[in-house]
């Protein structure tokens, strides 16, 4: 694909990116009946993969599309990702959010120096408009949270890194959003191993892209409210393409099913996995027959959330 | 020490007991102005050290003692502890708790093929006569929760895997209720290096320990609600003389300082750390002077707790 280059990605990230552990659970196995290795991407810098994408991106920058800063636009994951990383790079970052989201969610990007700009819209379709203006005002450069080579590369290293851990992998399985851990992951995994299976998981309420590579169209993304809120996005032309060619299936899931999955995990592993994060396996213990006797890398891509209110609280 | 000897317990249970993980926070470190390294027993078989010295005592015991199965007054960790290294044994293990004790506590030990017992008692002062009274019918032997030489050595074993990985370590703290895992910690510490300093931490609702300690008088346990529900215990004469001898001091930690430093590890960690396994490291944060500049071990002693009823939204 033209522009992605994991390994050169990773090069590049090292020192920078945490190398996160794989973990592997008896419970989980003897469950799906399959050998699951989780790949943990909430132990990374800012608490998910993100960091991996948004750090490629900016320090690849060349000295003077970094001069003036980066911006994007997230309150969520991204947003940290991309103001830590300019940090490192020691250039201002600009995070256009709406005035809407949670003070926890400002906070977190200004702990990490960046430069929040809140939009006063009345729909999530006006910010583009405000991130444009504060783009010109300041000739920052955008970091796009998925729809960027680089960012998709660096979402890769996670994948090069739990092949390294675990060379005979047969599946490997990732949450898909606007689809650049996805399109990074099948890229990476598919240089080592052609033969690897790569599927996608995401909930039934956002499954944009599961009837998007079941029908061959791209469709746009649905207003949705899934308690999986790192997966409300839809894919570019350029996923789009890329999952159609990698990719052998997407599996959507349940909001029971992922509350119930984020439960286990925290139950049964101890460890803080995000209802994003819990997609892929709640996909995996749904449809054993996909995974039954396989060795299957899980891609547990965050671990950010409201402590106050958890998943499993809100469906009661 | 009568009795005790990590090194023996650390050889009989190798093979049955995971080797958790050492973990590192920069968050952490910034905010104590200390290098803290968590041993992290939240990662134990079971959830918690528990299972270090209940298999230690059941692995030790004779063919004649070990023939009609252990018993133990457990609802908590002691028990599923108990009833997983019994079954490893091969023999039954009876497990006594109140009628009261809540449903996920008896599936647990199930869970582990332990046999539960619900005692029908007005107060929790009744129970070791039913406890006596099964032990008569079945010949079972008692395995204390911490007023045994096998299980003090046993809880002592994490400790010595800490030091392994980290050799230089100038504090240790862990958190006390009846006294066998700061006890065997203490032990194995200064079996290893004679001049590191040993702190003890524990609810202020509980605080008997303290007042023990400072008083040169063991006081029994209060009848404690503390949501550090595994520090409920109150000293043996063995864990008392043993800590007398050891231990610089015991610091107590307030209900809010336990709930808010349990979620901030949740958080920042990104790991399941139960309020007890959380009491040592509030008590750091409380006290940075006793541990500024210093090489801390910190045992996160376990990390079961109900998901449903987090700490820090019981006290709002």
């Amino acid at each position: 694909m033209q522009g992605i280059d994991v390994q050169e990605a990773a090069a590049r990230i090292r020192g920078h990116v945490h190398r996160t552990p794989v973990l592997t659970s008896s419970y989980f196995n003897a469950l799906t009946d399959a050998r699951l290795f989780f790949k943990c991407e909430n132990f990374q810098r800012i608490g998910a993969f993100k960091f991996r994408g948004a750090s490629n991106a900016i320090l690849a920058l060349s000295d003077e599309h970094a001069r003036n800063g980066v911006i994007t636009l997230s309150s969520g994951n991204h947003g940290q990702a991309v103001a830590l990383a300019a940090r490192i790079r020691g250039i201002p970052a600009y995070i256009v959010m709406p005035e809407s989201a949670p003070a926890a969610k400002r906070k977190a990007v200004e702990g990490y120096g960046g430069l929040v700009t809140l939009a006063r819209v009345k729909s999530i379709e006006e910010l583009p408009a405000t991130m444009e203006k504060v783009k010109a005002e300041t000739g920052a450069t955008l970091i796009h949270p998925f729809d960027d080579p680089k960012v998709i590369s660096g979402q890769g290293t996670a994948t090069l890194e739990l092949l390294k851990d675990v060379p005979n992998l047969n599946v490997v399985i990732a949450p898909v959003s606007g689809g650049s851990l996805l399109s990074g992951t099948s890229i990476a995994a598919k240089n080592i191993n052609k033969s690897i299976q790569l599927w996608g998981a995401e909930p039934e309420m956002a499954d944009d892209a599961f009837r998007s590579l079941r029908d061959g169209v791209r469709y746009p993304a649905t207003d949705s409210k899934t308690m999986a809120d790192g997966l409300r996005a839809s894919l570019s032309e350029r996923t789009f393409a890329i999952l159609r060619e990698n990719v052998n299936g997407i599996i959507p899931v349940s909001e029971r099913e992922i509350a119930d999955t984020t439960r286990s995990i925290w139950e049964r592993m101890k460890i803080v996995v995000e209802p994003s994060g819990a997609v892929p396996l709640a996909a995996v213990i749904k449809r054993p027959d996909a995974f039954r006797g396989q060795r299957v890398g899980v891609i547990f891509s965050g671990g950010n959330l409201d402590l106050d209110r958890l998943p499993w609280m809100q469906l009661e």
